[in-house]
This record gives structure tokens, C-alpha cells and sequence, in this order.
């Protein structure tokens, strides 16, 4: 069993790495062979088995043709080009999101070895003038360029999917909370910065009031439902193997309030609540009501609480 | 009011350029020129201002940029590998119908002329897992290639047309019957032929049951809605600006017996009722309770009956 992460040497990709070291087998079988592919060079971690490390460029179908093999069995394709960063530039959202998704596909389908594909998709694709509540027959209605390229991928998957290329699943990922490390360049990044910088003694801006609404999971349910997703059998995935990831809504406010309940009054007195005009066209278009029902009864989770996600970051992030 | 059809040698593209010829105007401004673009010599005719044909390869980023200049106020974009040759040739309908459709937006964006551009989607988008009806606000859950690819065309116009680069607005087809001329390669070709030939003296076979429901559309009403959403204002459009042209459902045996109710009983009896398997996996995904209500709202409009479309193909396309 042969694994390749593209996008490996990110913050899902990472973690996503490390939980198959610690299975050593995926879909049944020990994996032989972890490959972390990224545009720089990813750190390896200890594994009971080979780690290796692959430079690419998703864009340029010869790169994928060096770092996809016909040994490859499972490709997690993490790799993207995020929303604020996508709507700044159109050419380089389009050129990644799209043809390098595409180009993923093509050399599956060049191969002929039908791997398993685990996309990951947004709930940005979601929006518009659709009425709430998101469910799996809701139409895609994006208003970012990022969330109309991953809307785009996963028809792609699907189609690629439904012609026998590739074994595909696309998951469409809540808002990833408590991200660790540094900001990306997500419209959401604040949805991780105003615990994690706080939870460690710093100051972060909330651009959103503690009413507003998110949807979200925890690096750590993520990762478990990338792993669980990668064992669905096609079957199961009937006629659209593209889905929402499951994920729980809570206002900022419930969120900050169960970090103090954890952490005790300190970090939330550290964030500040300034609007910030840049985001506002983004964030306006945002509405929550998702029901992931199709992933749920797929086996895949949501976090119970979100002083989960607090332990969880406590416990899986904080350098001690 | 300079306007360009791409696929304008084909059967709406020539119905549709006959009529702005007879109008003379489009969207409140006299026609000072209409460019007929496809892959061959298109046919020209009379009209009020100047008609010229171009040949192009919508796949060729060159030739887009030959067909469409700064003068070029309305595109209607009508150009497609259809259905059942989407199918078997998987690179050909993505060439044509996902790269093509980015060409000409690329084109316009290079431009900075913010054109109008009618693109021609089609029902085909609908299926899979997504129950019916299909509105407006439905999934779209293709289960052919054709059909993804006219996805990914709907969501590129909207995301083009949500950043500035076009005017778009899009309209997925219903079945278009009576379609004059020669049959094209979709595997709703029969919808057409089993009405073109009988009434010309001629057998066609029909591979479905008499209580087959199909979703169709007059290319008479097809061009008038076409025009329709031409003109609309963009702020009429909303938040997505594709959506489905209106159509109307009836059986196959409702239509044949329209047929039979303006033409007598010779043409009904010269179809034959044979299953054909190469199109049994197409036809079996079809489901056609569908629901133009936006369109509808906006004006577009479905025949009355279908004893219309029969007169409609006898005074419009029967050579006397």
C-alpha cells in the first residue's frame, strides 16, 4: 500500500502523515510507502515504514507524472490555493485549484491503475441565492473564485470517478479550527487565530461578532475522516462520491466562551473585535446551515464540543 | 450592436441568426453586424446589416482571439461536442466544451469589454442521486461526461461573470425537438427524429417506451428565449446566473399523438419501436421532472403543446 499526500508538507498534510504512521495500514493493508509531495521540501516525521519527500508543482502535468506512480494506491489531494489568496489572483486559483486537480486525474487516468483519489473540497462552494439549509442535493452556488474551483474539481472527480479513471472521494471541509502553525491565507484564518494566539499569550483580532455562525472541525476529526473517507469502498459512494465533511455550527462567541471554560478567563480577554473591510465582501456571503448527512451516515464525524477542539489543540499542538 | 454566434452554423445558430435579422435590433440598439463563427463555412442570409462568417476552433486561445474584438457587444456561445460523442470521446468534450467555453471568457477578460454572453448549457447537468424535482437550487449531479462539462461551463460564467470579466448569463436546453437537418450526435436524437422523418415520409426508430418522459423545447421558442436572455439586466439575473430555459414534459406518446392530431395517422405509423443498447446507459439516467421557475419568473417561456412544435417544424423547416 503505497500513499501519496499532496500538499504533505501542510498543516492537514502533516497531521495526515503522522496518524498513518501511528495505523501503519490503510484500507486493510500495511502501508509500504508514505510520499510527502509539496512545493517545498515537507518534514518527515518517524514511521514504520519509508517516508520520503517529493518536490512539485501541481500546475505542470510532467511534475505529476514524476510523483505519481503506477504503484500508487491512495492520493490525498490537500493541495490548494486558498480563498482570500484565490480571489486576489484569479490566474494562480484557477492554475492550481483547477488544473492541477486536473492534471492529478489525467495521469491516474494515463496510468490506468485506478487509485483512490481523497479530495478535499470546501463549504465555500456553498452560498449565493440558494436557500439554506446545505444539504448533499443542495446546487453549488459559490461567490469566491476559490469555492467555483473546488465546485469545479469536484464535478471533475465525479465525472473522472464515473468513467472508472480514478476511485474518487471529495470531501467538502468544514472550516479547519484550531489550525496550528502560521496564518494562511484563508478568509477563515481567524477562526484559528483567536484561540491559538491567545492560548499562548498573544493578541488576535476576531473581524466577526460573537454572533456569527461557523461551521467547523478540529484538525484531529479532520484528519480521521480523511482516513476514514480513504476506506470507504466506491460502492458506498453511490451515484456522487463529492460530500460534505461533517462539522458542528457554533457562534464565535459559544467558541470563545468554551476556551474559557477550558483555559480559564486569560486568553479570550486577549482578542480584539475590529472589523476588517478587507474580508467583509467574503465573510457577508457566508451562511452555515450544513447538514452533512451522507458523510454521517458514512461513518465520517464532527467534533462533540468545541472544548474538544481546544484539548485537542492543547494536547496536539502547543510546543511544550 | 455588433454580435457574434459561435456555432452559428449549426441548427439554433442559424435559427437564431435569422431571427436577429428579422428583429434588426438587440437589446435596445440597432445590429450594425453579425459574425456567424464555427468550425466550417457557416450559411448566410439576408438581413437589415452585414452578415459574415468566420471559421474558428473555440479550443484554440488564438482563434478566440481572431473571432471576438473590442467591438463585440452580445457572444452567444452555442458551440458543443453533444452528448453521446462527449461520451466516447472524453479529451474532444473536454477540449471543446470546458477548455472552448474558457477561451472565449479568457478572451473577454483580456478584453476588459465586459460583453454580454449567452452560453448554452443543458439538462443534462441533472441526475444521479439528486431527487427530483429539479429546481433551480438542485445539486447538479451529471452522469455523463457531457453534462459535467456543461456544469463546470455554468459555474466558470457565473464565477467570470460574479468578477466582471463577462456579462454572462446561462441556459441549460431542454431537449430541443423538432430539430431540422441532419441528426447530431446526441442521444436525445430521437426526441427529434422520430417526428422529422415520419413527417417527411421517411421511418425512424424509436429506442424508448411511448411513456418515456422528455423535458423539450421548440427551436422556435429556443431562439426567442435565447434573445430573451440576452436582454435581460444583469441585476436581474441575482446571485446565479444560469439557470434552466423553460421547457415542458410530456411522454413520448403524448407527442406522437400530437403528431398524429395535425398531420393524420401515415407519419405515426412509420415509427418503429426498437430498444437501441448503445443508448440504453444514457437514457436510463434521464429523469425529467424539472422546474424553470427563475427563467420563467424572468420571462422566458415553454411551448403550449406540442401539437405547436409540429406546426412550427412543418412552417419552418419543411422545404416546399
Amino acid at each position: 500500500m503505497k500513499v501519496l499526500i499532496i500538499g504533505g508538507g501542510g498543516v492537514v498534510g502533516q497531521k495526515l502523515g503522522k496518524a498513518l504512521a501511528a495505523r501503519g495500514e490503510l484500507r486493510g493493508a500495511p502501508i509500504s510507502r508514505l510520499v510527502l509531495a509539496d512545493m517545498a521540501e515537507a518534514p518527515v516525521f518517524d514511521a514504520p515504514f519509508p517516508v520520503e519527500t517529493a518536490t512539485c508543482d501541481i500546475s505542470d502535468p510532467a511534475s505529476m507524472e514524476r510523483v505519481i506512480d503506477a504503484d500508487t494506491d491512495v492520493i490525498f489531494l490537500l493541495a490548494a490555493v486558498v480563498s482570500a489568496q484565490a480571489e486576489e489572483d484569479f490566474d494562480l486559483g484557477y492554475r492550481i485549484n483547477v488544473d492541477g486537480t486536473k492534471n492529478v486525474l489525467e495521469r491516474c487516468r494515463a496510468l490506468g491503475t485506478k487509485p483512490v483519489v481523497v479530495f478535499t473540497s470546501s463549504i465555500a462552494v456553498f452560498g449565493g441565492e440558494v436557500p439554506q439549509p446545505f444539504t448533499d442535493h443542495s446546487a453549488l452556488n459559490p461567490q469566491i473564485s476559490y469555492g467555483a474551483q473546488k465546485a469545479i474539481g469536484e464535478i471533475l472527480l465525479n465525472d473522472y470517478s464515473r468513467r472508472g479513471f480514478v476511485d474518487g472521494r471529495g470531501f467538502r471541509l468544514p472550516t479547519i479550527s484550531i489550525r496550528p502553525g502560521k496564518p494562511n491565507r484563508a478568509a477563515s484564518g481567524f477562526m484559528s487565530s483567536i484561540f491559538r494566539e491567545p492560548l499562548q499569550g498573544q493578541s488576535a483580532n476576531c473581524p466577526v461578532d460573537r454572533d456569527f455562525p461557523h461551521f467547523y472541525l478540529s484538525p484531529r476529526k479532520c484528519v480521521e475522516n480523511l482516513i476514514k473517507g480513504a476506506e470507504l469502498e466506491q460502492a458506498a459512494l453511490g451515484k456522487c462520491p463529492s460530500m460534505t465533511m461533517p462539522g458542528r455550527v457554533w457562534t464565535i462567541g459559544q467558541m470563545v466562551d468554551a476556551m474559557t471554560a477550558v483555559a480559564g478567563p486569560e486568553p479570550a480577554s486577549r482578542i480584539t473585535w475590529e472589523p476588517q473591510p478587507e474580508l467583509a465582501a467574503i465573510l457577508e456571503g457566508w451562511r452555515m446551515d450544513i447538514r452533512p448527512e451522507k458523510a454521517l451516515q458514512l461513518g465520517l464525524e464532527a467534533d462533540e464540543s468545541f472544548e474538544d477542539n481546544i484539548r485537542y489543540f492543547l494536547e496536539d499542538d502547543i510546543q511544550r
